[in-house]
């Protein structure tokens, strides 16, 4: 490994930004390191444990932001236009990260860089241009108060160049809303954690690239060969490509797993006023795609009346609908791509927003929050003009949005008097659209999940084992299929294989949605960089990672208390499948313990041993 | 899983023999069995785990002696002639199990089976017959007390055959010598842990085999194609082929890890004279080989002075040539040869035998046996007239043999009076002939392995990473080679993955000189079985083995504090490279901690959790 070779995939460059004093700088990276992070979310991970002092504030220049690529970014492969970032949350306080499609990742590939740095915070608003490894930190004064289309148009035209792709934020970010997004254009958000008020917390606009020259590839012909396997099997993907996600809603509600009235109940008789069905057949004109992607599974809505919704921000996927629809008891499906439209515009989290209002919501209606408070609004679930002014006031921290700017969690501490009973959150991080209660590797992946109850846990569960899984499984060894409502050693072991599995995608920066079998990730990696690798190294790189982010967290902080549920999910939903299917506190403690255990982390206190950091060679 | 389908390599039948009653029995074997535990070590300890009594006496009727082969067992592939056995040991009180070359495992397949399991004891003599299916109990009382050629010789006549395969024990079984062995043919042993007492004490003089029809196989030109591999690479094992085990003693000595007058010295300057470079230019007649092989490692020697010595014994190996030869200070090669026919005709384990004579020669020398208790002989280091003597009298228990018959420990604890200092042995089982002070992952091996300080824990060391092991390591995640004079959590770890290989060959029952990868035996193990499974599956069924056979001991009685070296390792060699090179014990105590805790098992007291437990499927 004593070689400074690049491998095939990467640039073996990193872009360095310090926006206070306007120096930019290339640095190299080496082939054992790119080995042993892989890329994105390792990448991520990395720099923020190496660089970030302990206790800063996120919001400060101290706080730095990664943008970071993989070795499949950029490949005429479906799946590999994305991106990972990632800061220190001013949401959670411990580590965010989170991942984004579109183009801009393919295209910064191509531009020469496989990560940026962003460090300190620019006297005035800039942005960032970036061209075939040229570096450019222009004045962004003109832009600052715009959405992103404004924005993004802007940037191409004074840069001459449609083609630009940028990453950029809107008002969101730079109110510093806490769960902020950064934004892929116009309808891909980096959307967990808050990285968007990172971004606007260093007078940063936007990063525009153009590139022309990707890296190197060891053996092309096996990464077509792959490609055409995805081709081949696309029927995997037909309803994807058919609606996207979120299709199949009514069997979530009938089967308990829709979060409904901020996770309180469990019927939602409207819900197919508002799925992707429904989309497709009233305000849906077509669909969209990320770099190299024939699923195509972006919806892309347009509607004039009762609100008008531009269709230059796509269209809400499933957890927007889930957020913005059932979650805040909304069934009006254009009031819903409405407020999509509308985060995607100030650069808001859609699940953060939903999940803030719906928390607002329940705190009204329990007289935890009053008429005087909300400045008027009627803030009660269902009330779809209530949560649009929400949005709005959230975006720009006016009136009640300044409260509900910082979170469920820091909201519910300001408010006092109980309202911590409606604060659905780990960590600091609202839930994604999914439900524990049904789901429990989901639950435990909420509980356990460095970046808190991100979205992207719903990847974790394997409840649903299908044939197909079952034979990706049983050459890790796993012959039984999981058992349903259980969260048994079984269920834990599972559970961590597709953590890792997920820490794999998140690091290659592939998408999630491609049905890659563990050996696929595996060959591919192997294809693009040249290296005989297989599944054990790249589960054991997943260790590496999760483990060094656990570090991360701990430095800032954070304990074993810090995993744990809303008290909401070991309590039963008021009606529905699930009214009497509250999950066992005891028994999701145990599953933690036996994790940490099977992590190499101390038992009770859930703190890597040393052992375990210095076997996977974290320094 | 639920099907009654047989997998390729098996038969799908166990034969079941209960010797107090003169029963046979066929038993069925399912898919999800055989792919659980794969055959051979995996069948011993499931067997024993799942049917013995806790507490029984090891040479009472309640034992069970189990042979079992593997899915490769008798194919044409070099490495799969062989077999495993266990039992509850005699030597330690725990699991014993130990595999054995030559043909009988490929004749047993033939003849239609894929384990016997030997129960309760004869009321006289018998030996087993088994010819393509068929089983007869026979009476033995005419070879009771014979040698082994002779049993062989007239069971072959009497059975009108010569191509029968006869398992079996000479006069050191029927005494039920501590350490006795159960030879395959004449110069192939199922060395260590006593299993020829157990075969002893059930009154069973043989098992002898012939069949015609081996089981089909999934895809027979992969295993043609692994075949052809092994003989387009033979040049690696081109000091097997031309020397047997045994060229390199001379390097041994230099490196301090030659075992020199139990394990005390470091000085052997005669090692030249009792190598297998030495025996090739002397008094080696020819190679012989196993089922299927090409490679032809097993010396075959003759002599006639000073000792005559018959090639029908074969001839000794690298850990007789050193357990019987340096271990003892003696360095008269024809002696040595044989104490090695000896050892062969009487069924007694090489290793064990020299290490306990070593034991005794040592006593002797520091007046802890005297004269007297040895019936006049000079128990002295160098003696090769006592060595020979003593071997004698140890296969038919008389006089001083009595006591040694009961192995280091026990017989240490019979002498008292500081005894135990040299008594090299852990868990009761004397080590093979390779040092610890040198290999420290071997002398973690020696620790944990559940059977004592078997020989080949010696494969479980990992501190020569040649270029071709570390290429086979990169996959698996391992990318820096290990560091020498370390037994830190890295090398634990390492440690742990080549003993999982270990039990992965054990379970094919497979030759471990065989210079197979991870994946190649995965990928063999698909070819053979039609199953879809990769390294992760094996390292899996080997982790689920080793704590199957670790609970197995704990309900023995065995704890943390049997994991445990003897002082001399803690202590410098007098003289040679190792003079001023103890082992250090606190660090070898934290490796045995971070070990268990890898395994799931207490980190205090070693014994597996019960979710690690649960999680394996262990029942």
């Amino acid at each position: 490994m004593k070689t400074t070779r690049i491998p095939g995939g990467y640039n073996g460059k990193i872009l360095r930004v310090n926006l206070s004093d306007n120096s930019t700088a290339t640095e190299a990276i080496d082939e054992p390191f790119c080995r042993k992070y892989l890329g994105g979310a390792g990448f991520v991970s990395y720099f923020l444990w190496k660089e970030l002092q302990q206790g800063i504030d996120p919001l400060s220049p101290a706080n730095k932001l990664i943008f970071a690529l993989g070795p499949l970014t950029g490949l005429q492969l479906p799946g590999s236009g994305r991106n990972c970032i990632g800061a220190k949350s001013p949401l959670t306080g411990g580590i965010a990260k989170s991942e984004v499609g579109e183009f801009w990742g393919a295209e910064l590939n191509r531009a020469g860089y496989d990560s940026i740095i962003i460090e300190g915070k620019a006297d005035k608003p800039v942005y960032l241009w970036i061209q075939d490894g040229e570096v450019d930190i222009r004045d962004a004064s003109h832009l600052w108060g715009e959405n992103t289309k404004e924005t993004q148009e802007a940037i191409r035209a004074e840069l001459n160049d449609k083609r630009i792709r940028v990453a950029l934020i809107g008002p969101a970010g730079e109110s510093l809303v806490r769960y902020a997004c950064v934004m892929n254009g116009l309808y891909d958000a980096a959307g967990r954690g808050g990285l968007g008020a990172v971004m606007g917390s260093k007078n940063l606009k936007a990063i525009a690239v153009r590139g022309h020259k990707a890296p190197p590839v060891a053996k092309p012909e096996q990464v077509k060969e792959l490609r055409r396997w995805l081709l081949d099997n696309i029927q995997r993907m037909a309803s994807f490509q058919e609606y996207g996600t979120g299709a199949a809603m009514e069997g979530l509600e009938t089967t308990g797993n829709l979060p409904v009235r901020n996770f309180r109940d469990g019927l939602f008789p409207a819900v197919k006023r508002i799925d992707a069905q429904t989309i497709k057949d009233t305000i849906r004109i077509r669909m969209d795609a990320c770099f190299a992607c024939p699923v195509r599974c972006k919806k892309v809505v347009q509607a004039k009346e009762p609100y008008p919704v531009d269709s230059a921000y796509g269209g809400p996927e499933y957890e927007t609908l889930a957020a913005l629809g059932s979650n805040c008891g909304i069934d009006d499906l254009v009031a819903i791509a409405k407020g999509s439209e509308l985060c995607n515009a100030y650069s808001l989290d859609t699940i953060s927003t939903g999940a803030v209002i719906a928390f607002a919501m329940e705190c009204f209606e329990n007289g935890l929050l009053s008429i005087e408070d909300t400045g008027g609004i009627e803030v009660r679930f269902g009330n779809e003009k209530a949560m649009l002014k929400l949005i709005e006031l959230i975006a720009r921290r006016e009136g009640i949005g300044d409260l509900l700017a910082e979170g469920t969690a820091k909201a519910a501490r300001i408010i006092g008097k109980g309202a911590k009973e409606f604060a659905m959150q780990v960590k600091g991080l609202e839930p994604g659209m999914h439900e524990p209660r049904v789901k429990y590797a989901l639950g435990l992946g909420f509980m356990v999940n460095p970046h808190g109850a991100d979205h992207c846990c719903n990847l974790h569960d394997t409840m649903y084992a299908t044939e197909q899984q079952m034979k990706e499984f049983h050459p890790l060894g796993i012959l039984e299929p999981p058992l349903l409502n259980d969260i048994g050693p079984r269920k834990v072991a599972l559970f961590r294989l597709a953590q890792f599995k997920k820490i794999v995608y998140d690091s290659l920066v592939l998408c999630q949605f491609l049905p890659y079998s563990y050996q696929q990730l595996a060959d591919v990696t192997s294809a693009v960089t040249g290296w005989d690798t297989g599944i054990m190294e790249q589960l054991r790189v997943a260790e590496r990672i999760l483990t060094m982010t656990r570090l991360f967290n701990i430095r800032e902080g954070f304990t074993a208390a810090d995993d744990a549920l809303p008290q909401r999910f070991f309590q039963p939903k008021t009606d529905g499948i699930l009214a009497d299917k509250p999950l066992d506190a005891t028994e999701f403690e145990r599953a933690k313990s036996y994790y940490y255990t099977l992590m190499g982390w101390d038992a009770r206190t859930g703190i890597p041993m040393p052992e375990k950091v210095e076997e996977l060679g974290i320094i």
